[in-house]
């Protein structure tokens, strides 16, 4: 017989009333449902890790803070090491960056439809969510956007781009009014960067309220380790810090992203390409399929919108072990499905299901 | 020239107000500052790993929910599956728990002196933290707890048994009677647990506002992969699971704890006793050294009163080689310094090191 009290009336109100975050369990063998690397990390990356791993004390601590790590992030984005942070995914430094900037009342200022977890993280803060569409053709909507900074003044303006799920870019001409015009920090969310072959990050050393983040789990291959950075001012970066608890990143992701660092050149760049080619050529082949609308993209995936309905198109891709995301009950996407490029041959499989239905 | 806004302003005053935590950077081929396990991770557990790793894809994401590892660490902790959570070491789960329950004037509960963690992490959240020092003898006072308890009503009481750093453990009976007198969450860090060789889990059944936290870093000898785990009542796991980021856990370690725990009895549980071995032996001839009184301990480490000054002998013993932890700066610790148990070879230059100063 259980005694004593059940502990969860502890549990804040606003928690209790939260839906926990939840995905699809679905399952197929070709999956182009989260923007992944449709090649797994290449041998090369695999074996020089794993010779590294087993070398090393696995009883002991990773470094308190990784500064080798930081270094070859710095020279490999061609920023101050001083001014990088590496984290458990970008998640991770999202949040930490809104935990030190985000309470009650405080702004923060998106672009919808857009990653979701900006908002629900924001929101946990206390923080209050301003929201910009995107305009009719799904591009930054930046009249509108440097309207809002400047009768609001958020304290964060978060911008994904190139943006997840609509792949939209900003012009650096047009962050660079948005980041004047801000009194607060401009947030660039560049996981997707690779494949648009463009990055803001030469913008930092003009503005001291820029912040970038980038993820390994995209163009890197390696979801799997879950390492993301941020890069920013080193007077900014070392209150973030303050956000992450001790030891946030393991030594195995460590290893693993210095190497895939040291061998992006030769081993991953060619997998970009190839993906920005399939990516071309795809939009060019559904877009002459009657019924299906493809959005242009800068990234390594795609909206379509669907005369049929996404989630009957879902419905019949994944009878057909094809599993894509339904992103229908995002803003303005009700007519839309997201697929991820995948392989040259998982490409050709996913056209003719899609001609077939 | 810089343009705009520096962006600093809009990080939080109490943020900017706060130390960055750090750490000694002092290095020593001795390491016995962090309560790790000095042995190496068994190669055997090793290996199994690394074969598992290799087989996998790095490109693709972790498992949403760690189902499976959650499924061992339940059968391993004899508790239900559905009320196991994993994270990226314990302290993400202690920011979790902490997340959930406690904001403003919400009141915290430790023993002092304690792990830091629990009083740094429930101050950011805006939490009150009551503190109730050890008695004399470096026990916990359990009767004054119970009288705080009852006069104040705290949301969450936490107490970390074995206590790092002075090895102090509460008795299950007392625990009763803090978990029967408590109308908040009670959680118990055990994360030294099987170097006393008894766990508070069989209560979790007796007690619905009883929280186990355990680790991988100490006994377990995985500190490099950052894995802890929580153990309480399904429904309240699920409200704990809302403050962890999607895919906070990395593929790798999940691989690293699942063979840990399925290879503990044959491989290290072997170290485990021989690190309580070695304990109780230091204990002894620690005692026998004029100016030296150590603290008996329920851990793989142990406090010592120093006639010499604690400072000193983190001096000392650096000159020679090896590393302590000063934790002279601790409530009631100012003559003492922490050592962890080395392996024997180890522990023999401590002590020849020690009978010199």
């Amino acid at each position: 017989m259980k005694t004593g009290r059940s502990g969860i009336e502890v549990v804040k109100s606003a928690v209790r009333n939260l839906r926990a975050y939840s995905l699809s369990p679905d399952r197929a063998t070709i999956k182009i449902n989260q923007n992944e690397n449709p090649w797994d990390a290449p041998l090369r990356i695999k074996e020089e890790t794993l010779r590294r791993l087993a070398d090393r004390q696995w009883s002991r601590y990773p470094d308190f803070i990784p500064v080798e790590l930081h270094r070859r992030l710095g020279e490999f984005a061609q920023w101050d090491a001083d001014g990088v942070l590496a984290g458990n995914g970008s998640n991770e430094l999202i949040q930490a960056l809104l935990m030190v900037s985000v309470s009650d009342r405080k702004r923060v200022l998106i672009s919808e439809p857009t990653f979701a977890l900006y908002r629900q993280v924001a929101t946990v803060l206390g923080g209050q969510v301003l929201s910009v569409p995107l305009n009719d053709a799904f591009q930054f909507d930046t009249e509108t956007l440097l309207r809002v900074i400047e009768r609001t003044s958020p304290d964060v303006v978060i911008l994904c781009s190139p943006n997840n799920p609509t792949g939209c870019q900003i012009s650096d001409d047009d962050l660079r009014r948005i980041l004047s015009t801000s009194t607060g920090l401009v947030v660039i969310d560049e996981a997707y960067h690779e494949f648009s072959e463009h990055s803001v990050v030469p913008l930092l050393s003009e503005f001291e309220n820029l912040v970038v983040l980038r993820t390994f789990s995209k163009a890197m291959a390696l979801a799997a380790f879950r390492v993301g950075y941020l890069l920013a001012g080193p007077a900014l970066v070392t209150e973030i810090r303050k956000a992450l608890l001790p030891y946030n990143l393991n030594a195995f992701s460590q290893a693993a992203a210095e190497v895939a660092v040291e061998l992006y050149d030769a081993e991953l760049k060619p997998l970009v390409q190839a993906i920005i080619t399939e990516r071309d050529k795809l939009f060019s082949q559904l877009s002459e399929i009657d019924g299906f609308g493809p959005v242009a993209s800068r990234a390594n995936f795609m909206i379509v919108k669907s005369e049929l309905g996404p989630k009957k198109v879902f419905g019949e891709l994944l009878k057909r072990d094809i599993l894509i995301r339904d992103v229908s009950s995002y803003p303005m996407l009700g007519d839309y499905f997201r697929f991820s490029l995948g392989t040259p041959e998982e490409n050709k499989k996913l056209i003719a299901a899609l001609k077939e239905i």
